[in-house]
């Protein structure tokens, strides 16, 4: 099932998104004009943040009234209390926390700093605001996979990625927050390697992989492309969703 | 710098590669053969493994003698003694353990299972043979990428991958053990975002985003494709290394 070429573009005069916007439908008119359209196996990789707009997850850090628990772990950290309560609402726990660090649960499950939310690249018209991520990222790219299905009359997989740091290595890389119409986790468990052995603990973070691989055409700052196209890519065919990367806390050595 | 298009293709035609095998000839052969030839700013992926087997890094488990050490975490973790012995000897320390899992620091920094070590895809002429990462993987892409530049006349980037398992999160990615000739890691800290505040912790693992991407079209089993051409890429010119990548452990809040 593996490729020999696959091409990744980033889809071109994205307007500014706003809340309410139908992205489907900005994607779509942004394929036309590129002429791309879209084919049975294409990746749509979005960036959270459009994803997140769209849905009106922006909050005004103004209106936030921080709890007890929010000013003593902001005082910990050095963060603003109001951005900590935000951070805390959105956290099943707290992981860990030094001066500048702050890295939780996401009641969604990833461990990750400060939620997911994120105070850059977000329109200030409403003062300071927050980014959240979307409520449930696995949802909307099945919502939006299916609306591109019925406007482009093919079936193509949709992933929601984020930048997220990780134990060990430095530097934030691309991994899948959302995703539809692809395993998120392909398993490769059982199946013989070249000279016959059986592979014995390979599950591929796949959508991970894609969402890296987007990452590298999105950009981080003056210049960001939020839409990626994914064009060559063949897998098993599997409703996955980006829930299935999450390893459960039960079965993690290292939180 | 960010791209609009890139393509990743697998190069065809590798052989089975042996020990002292000449891995800038054999991709050379390649590219020549595919047409693609070698374009300054392309990037090769190389597999970990056909770089640690042309650099004889087999080594046969029939040989090993166990350390009353490896003998021990053999029983605790039920692993082959001999195995253990080569990936307490390849470690700096041992980070956690339990019945099927044996996570190390390795001795290049990399927090990885086994060390690395891998009994797969390898050719068992020798008996059972476990293949070692290469000494230096950094200078191995400085090599390759020397010897590719007197070859073609233009200059590349080169990575050396390997799937590696995670904290938090389940399945294998692609991540950079080596890399010459481009940033491994991507600073943009202090640059401004689209509303011009500034960016505050942004570092991005370049390489590894680049090793995952080239890891959806490596394979895992029985197809493997160990040489990925990136085309299209654009990074600001830095001498930079894998090691960039490995955070170091009195800053890891995850060990």
């Amino acid at each position: 099932m593996t490729p020999r070429s696959i091409r990744l573009t980033a889809l071109s005069g994205l307007p500014l998104v706003q809340p309410g916007d139908d992205l489907a439908q900005l994607i779509s008119e942004s394929l036309e004009r590129d002429g791309a359209g879209l084919q049975e196996d294409d990746i749509l990789v979005l960036a959270q943040k459009i994803v997140s707009k769209s849905e009106g997850r922006k909050v005004r850090v103004a209106g936030v009234e921080p709890s007890a628990q929010a000013t003593e772990m902001a005082a910990l950290t050095g963060k603003d209390p109001r951005l900590v309560e935000l951070v805390l609402r959105e956290s099943r726990c707290v992981l860990r926390f030094r001066p500048g660090v702050l890295i939780v649960e996401h009641r969604l499950g990833f461990v990750m700093a400060n939620a997911g939310i994120d105070l850059s690249n977000v329109d200030h018209a409403d003062g300071e605001t927050a980014l959240l991520l979307p409520s449930d990222p696995d949802a909307s790219c099945a919502a939006i996979r299916s609306a591109l299905r019925a406007r482009w009359g093919c079936d193509i997989g949709v992933i929601i990625n984020d930048s997220h740091g990780r134990a060990w290595r430095n530097g934030t890389v691309g991994v899948a927050i959302g995703a539809a119409g692809l395993p998120a986790l392909h398993d490769l468990r059982g199946r013989p390697d070249l000279f016959g052995r059986e592979l014995l603990s390979t599950e591929v973070g796949l959508a991970d992989e894609l969402a890296s691989a987007a990452s590298l055409l999105m950009g981080q700052a003056d210049e960001g492309c939020p839409a990626i196209l994914v064009r060559g890519m063949r897998w098993e065919r599997r409703e996955g969703q980006a829930r299935e990367l999450i390893r459960p806390a039960q079965m993690d050595l290292f939180r």
